[in-house]
């Protein structure tokens, strides 16, 4: 089920030859030296951290699943589910881990939406994926790092929660918001995840 | 003529316990033992780095620059210019030195727009200013690791190049496409911009 996707490329990367002067528990650190315009040389630094994935989970009877979610020392946010691409991972089996713990929902079937690296500053990518014919097959199995509590939405329900500015991710946003915009982008996206 | 503004909060906070395990040129990485809902405790990790300021500069008669920059190494984008605050500088005195480094351009006015902390992993505030009545003084004299030209644009123009997928700073963009879907914000932001 699962198949290979490219990898974005950063705006700014990592040369090969740059050296890992930290490596911590969720971020490393790269340094190199950089040729500057005018023939001269600088130290620049760039961090490295896990891809991650997002997932709009549409359920076999069309509701999207939005999920609020609580992590220590940190206010809740309502946003979609998703998580860390783990070491080794292939990024469409992340997706289907993340939606099963965090949600306890199945995925019928994958469609990748956006892939992006957003900061240039780090090296990450960010996968969105449409997640539609998705089953409940058992509760949710978060581990004791995260809080999820998760409701069922409609197409028109889901437009406007990614508009607001609480709204945990800002990249979804500003594609709903460019499809309010345009209603053709509109009946696309609707039809993308409702037509399934 | 400046003042000091307040820090915007951090959405996850690094608590006063937390130990700086690593200090780059960039980014100081910063790690402590969060409680976990079950009483158990997990390392957590977070990163530090200097603020930032973007300005939207319009010229004493009416036009906005945008900046089109080049860094080694990273592909060339259209922005605001800004940069990072220099450690002990008020943030108004920042925003008054890369205006006139990055373009030649001295402010009359400045006033607040947005303050935030965009990443909920790093302690990184992004404060966008409006800079009014703004007057050419010289040419700009930015240092070998940029290349920039500007250009001015009057409103309308602004708010096309910012709706832009290209636009490098996305906070602007989804302020700009909200008002584009809210005709009493955009009147207020062009009053903002272009009746001073």
């Amino acid at each position: 089920m699962t198949t290979t996707v490219t990898r974005p490329l950063s705006k700014q990367p990592i040369p090969d030859h740059a050296k890992r002067v930290f490596q911590g528990i969720l971020f490393e650190v790269y340094q190199w030296d950089q040729p500057l315009f005018d023939g001269t040389t600088q130290t620049f630094e760039k961090l490295k951290r896990p891809d991650t994935v997002l997932i709009i989970a549409v359920t076999e009877d069309h509701k999207i699943i939005i999920i609020t979610e609580q992590q220590p020392g940190k206010s809740p946010f309502v946003g979609l589910p998703g998580g860390r691409v783990e070491e080794g991972e292939e990024v469409e089996a992340a997706v289907i881990r993340e939606l099963r713990e965090e949600t306890g929902y199945q995925v019928k079937e994958l469609q990748l939406l956006d892939n992006i690296q957003p900061i240039s500053k780090i090296d990450w990518a960010v996968y969105t994926y449409v997640a539609t014919g998705c089953t409940k097959f058992r509760g949710s199995q978060v581990d004791a790092g995260e809080r999820i509590t998760q409701q069922l939405v409609d197409f028109d329900q889901f437009v406007e929660i990614a508009s607001q500015d609480t709204f945990a991710d800002i990249e979804l946003t500003l594609k709903i918001l460019r499809a309010k915009l345009n209603p053709k982008k509109m009946i696309e996206l609707k039809e993308l995840l409702m037509n399934s």
